[in-house]
């Protein structure tokens, strides 16, 4: 009989710090989610999270769990787990798994990119399933992603394959991205480059700490740099995909994360830009679809690293 | 005991066609190529091909062959071996896998990528042996590619992943592409693009037929167009690499095709662009090498096929 137990799935990112309960069939029993300190150092965002997962686990003792699964902001040392993610500059070479793995008494303890884990769940439980190749992308502080590709998910040399962010989508005249590159997608489409750019061209929101999804909400409203903004991220995330989809020949590609849900204002430029750069045959018939699984998907990706551990989980 | 028969491994691209004997063990035992003819009909160029094969078959029997391993030009239908090569304008959906298949008395034929063969190749018996994370990239009258990773040959959804040459480097002022898009890398460094560009530049080569080879060579002599024809190349590759590096986690690129063959005045500019955009620490780890193998890789790919199909044919 299969293990009943649920697993303690743990979303880390630059905006939330999430945590929940997940059933082994993918279904997201309870959660928590705290915004992701800033200002702070290594340990006192630790302790947010270690607050975080006792809270979500009322009591229950880590026997009575399947296993953890985790999913941070990359790049990260994989499998041993040391995370210096991007957008938390608080973590650097952070012992999340050996942490983790402690907190919970020494239960399984995996972790992943958030961006992989994305993918995983999408593959597993949304919008890819039943689809071999499908790249998952989440738009928000930063631009990730994670590759599955001939039905199996990609690591690469380090574990970090699915770095779409990454991608160059302008050489020449593109912002420097925090990487040190200059126009990455990221550097363009992550959520706090929207809004400097939108305050550089006239955009007076009404609160100080406006974020993308205030821009959106805007753009939707009609304002125009609202507008011209989700229209920039979406060109810069449709050639990345273009990119993507021709070197890695893409049957779907999911797109979550909070600025997707800024809806056609973002996807309608994205489709274009993505049209007008696969024009080969074979890449002609990839889709980009919303992440079916919304807000959870990074829960269910994490719970599946412990799962489906035969499709996610290529280490240990 | 293995099947020591040879196995006949067909390389059919834009400026060459080549046929040749390969052993099991991957050595080249003889080889013939001839041009590829131009301003011809499927049939015609079809007929040159089975004049080569004949002539390096020498009398020797199909079924005195391990199989037929044919490596052309993309995109293509796979595994069903319908080719349309970009560069190939005669053929468009030609059976080339059913013709070979006749041509050789029903013997075992396997038709990929040109490319692919390459990568296949470079894992197999070249600069990518014992790596888990490789990407072949072809420069020639058009630019190809092939990946393998996490150990496996990648096919994608419809057998095409590895187009390299369709990584979008400069969307808003490339050149247009044989694709339809814009600011392809291979809009910018295929040779005939390179040797078109230098003229508008004010290249006046000695012959009316000049190559990208001819240009190459006169830059190496120092001639000022030559030189900036190879920075624009090699700048070009050098992104597209970048973003593949990024997407894919890469360990080794290995550059091959005629292009290749410019040395330094390539490689180094490719290297710069390289850098400048693999900023994150596990992107810095990838190194682009000249393919080990040179121009026999075709051909010792073709024959992968064949002798290692565990590993890079996972159709049939």
């Amino acid at each position: 009989m299969a293990d009943p137990r649920p697993a303690l799935a743990v979303d880390i990112g630059g905006t939330k710090l999430a945590a929940g309960l997940v059933e082994p069939a993918g279904r997201v029993l309870s959660w928590s989610v705290v915004p992701t300190p800033s200002g702070v150092d290594a340990e006192q965002l630790w302790r947010t999270l270690d607050a975080l997962i006792t809270d979500v686990l009322a009591g229950r003792d880590a026997a009575d769990l399947a296993g953890c699964g985790c999913g941070c902001g990359g790049p990260m040392k994989w499998p041993s787990g040391e995370v210096s993610p991007l957008n938390i500059p608080a973590w650097r070479d952070f012992p999340l798994r050996k942490r983790l793995t402690e907190r919970l008494h020494g239960i399984t303890v995996r972790v992943h990119n958030d961006a992989i884990c994305l993918v995983a769940a999408e593959h597993w439980r949304g919008a890819g399933r039943g689809r071999d190749n499908v790249l998952g992308v989440v738009v928000s502080t930063g631009v990730g992603g994670g590759l599955v590709l001939d039905g199996r998910l990609i690591e690469g040399a380090s574990g970090n394959a699915g770095h779409i962010g990454h991608v160059v989508v302008d050489p020449d005249t593109g912002p420097l991205c925090g990487c040190g590159g200059r126009g990455c997608a990221e550097a363009i489409a992550r959520g706090p480059a929207l809004v400097a750019w939108a305050q550089a061209e006239g955009w007076r929101p009404e609160q100080a700490d406006a974020t993308a999804k205030d821009l959106a909400t805007d753009g939707a409203l009609g304002h125009p740099v609202g507008v011209a903004a989700m229209r920039r991220a979406g060109r810069a995330l449709g050639i990345a995909i273009a990119s993507a989809t021709c070197l890695c020949d893409l049957e779907v590609v999911s797109v979550g994360g909070g600025l997707s849900q800024a809806g056609p204002l973002l996807f309608d430029p994205l489709e274009e830009a993505l049209r007008a750069h696969t024009r080969l045959g074979f890449a002609r018939q990839v889709t980009v679809v919303p992440a079916a699984l919304g807000q959870s998907a990074g829960l269910v990706g994490a719970a599946a690293l412990i799962f489906a551990a035969d499709r996610y989980w290529a280490a240990d």
